[in-house]
């Protein structure tokens, strides 16, 4: 399957840009022989990493590009500057051009969203697309979306929201109908804004297995397999559980170092706190999807190390895998049916 | 000084009523002697409770009121049933009366909201309320407002929301100039809603210690002292907050059972978990404030323990001997000045 799938990837975003992402790259290939590479970015800082790694060179192709986006760049600056030059605008063009099934970047996020609309546009039925992230739960993981793609959402946009979750949700949890829910401020109907409750009513009427609104706690519990809400909530609900996540591990530290007692305490147990770290290791679960697009972009986290590239590469390979695109496509249509019909209702 | 601080309560809100409401006053008490109670509620059950407690029958006035909010019941219903008859009711409106400095329920936040807004209405200068939260952090503990009482704001409200926040730190935080921040997806100018882009130019522009925009993982660092959001994104941020340190505290308590080496380690670090546990604890940091009405109103939280329900009581001590009501008037009407030059500007 992986023979016939080609990963564009731009090497200069993130952090640390190629000393972290082509070690990645070489890990991801181990465990997905047969996958090939396009790589963007500057030559010279590119080759002396892939270098190091002869079976990944073997299967890579490297296209020099003189521009590289910057971190704290604005996007709309980033798109003047890097448009049809830079890396990040290569390697989302070259999944355009057919040339690869998925691009991969960890870089500034304003500035990929910007280009990736642009060049690759939103599906049929798609007015505004949407970034997906994994968020570990007690039961395991759930998809919520939108993370910081659309600010103000309305009820139709919910709805292909859920739609695209669903999608995405089916490939990267295998599961047949996951549990859809909206994000809300109470689980009653009467709570929230009127967008939300009119995008309630709709996901009501669909086949979709939606089970009505969950609040900030039901995330972590595992409540949903699918949370859906705005770009602006959303990227506030995922980096609050991040930073109350670096918190409870500090503090932990912190406790497990207070006395000689619990010093001998964490010797014991140090395999299981290494055990809940890779839990709730943001890395871990790295690898936001821009959804809604003709093409997949993989958005790794900017501060991502190289074993949370490589994931955000399994990602990629996966999607892609699965030509989870197309599937999208297939389930917006029904949405966009089931759209009309409202419309259609209220008008008559 | 408590001697002339009379606090209302509702003793039969919150899942567990006057079993733990009662109990809880009588903790206070202890810290807090001199200050005195009217307690509203059903007479035969919070009786049996109060008469296990000498020192709190004595310096409470009991009021019998036939009617008690559920826990579930919508505002507009409650403000229908319980109008002058409820037990919620009646302890805001002693507040009113000036027979009581303050109020505290842990019932039906919706219901309670709309009750105070009825009985008490906004101070001049303050169009919307806001419900404000103490979280805690990394290096001690902040001011969240709003968590959920005003859902929109525009960009005046956020400049309202800060003036009331920064009041209410001074008092409970007894910083002199807290550092005031929006909460934001990015930190550049650029980011976010035109509102709250206009609020920051707002704040910039005032005698506020106004640092700008933090993101969702800065309010557990703690890189402000009062962090300004709108009540539908400050309730999904507490929530996914109150949600994430739960699923740790799980997670952490399954991985140091995992083993026999983790339960032995449990032992001997376990007085340590008892101090983390303390930290996290929402119940420690209990007493969310209804903020911009004309008195005083503290809401416990409605799963709330003993422990929780004294903390939130003592809350509402401290803050009625602070006359922070008139503090906030104060603070509101210098701000108002702000805006009205700030309009003034605008339409030259």
């Amino acid at each position: 399957m992986t023979s016939n799938i080609t990963i564009a990837v731009d090497a200069m975003g993130g952090d640390h840009g190629p000393s972290v992402t082509i070690p990645a790259l070489a890990d991801a290939l181990e465990l997905h022989p047969g996958v090939k590479f396009k790589i963007f970015g500057q030559e010279e800082a590119v080759r002396p990493h892939l270098d190091k790694f002869p079976a990944l060179r073997a299967v890579s192709e490297m296209a020099h590009c003189d521009i590289s986006i910057s971190m704290d760049e604005k996007p709309a600056a980033a798109l003047r500057r890097g448009r049809k030059t830079s890396s990040m605008w290569m390697s989302i063009a070259a999944v355009k051009d057919g040339g690869a099934q998925a691009a991969i970047s960890a870089g500034n996020t304003g500035a990929l969203m910007a280009m990736s609309k642009v060049v690759l546009q939103t599906i049929p039925g798609i007015e505004r697309p949407a970034l997906a992230a994994m968020w570990p739960t007690l039961i395991g993981e759930s998809v919520v979306l939108d993370v910081g793609a659309t600010i103000g959402v309305s009820a139709d946009q919910y709805a292909q929201f859920a739609s695209m979750g669903q999608a995405y949700a089916r490939i990267v949890l295998g599961i047949e109908e996951p549990r859809v829910a909206l994000l809300n401020i109470g689980v009653e109907d009467v709570k929230g804004t009127d967008d939300l409750r009119r995008a309630a009513e709709l996901l009501s009427g669909s086949d979709m297995n939606f089970i009505g609104f969950v609040e900030g706690d039901g995330i972590g519990r595992g409540d949903a397999d699918v949370i859906v809400t705005d770009g602006f909530t959303g990227n506030i609900a995922l980096k609050t559980a991040e930073g109350t996540a670096r918190q409870f591990a500090t503090m932990l530290r912190e406790a497990m170092s207070s006395s000689w007692l619990s010093r001998i305490g964490y010797l014991f147990a140090r395999g299981a706190f290494d055990a809940l770290k890779m839990k709730m290791d943001p890395n871990a679960a790295n690898g936001g999807m821009f959804l809604g697009l003709n093409g997949i972009v993989v958005k790794s986290h900017g501060g991502t190390d190289q074993s949370g590239f490589a994931t955000a590469t399994e990602v990629a390979i996966e999607v892609a895998i699965s030509d989870m695109a197309k599937k999208i496509s297939q389930d917006v249509e029904s949405m966009q049916v089931l759209l009309e019909d409202a419309w259609a209702e209220k008008l008559d």
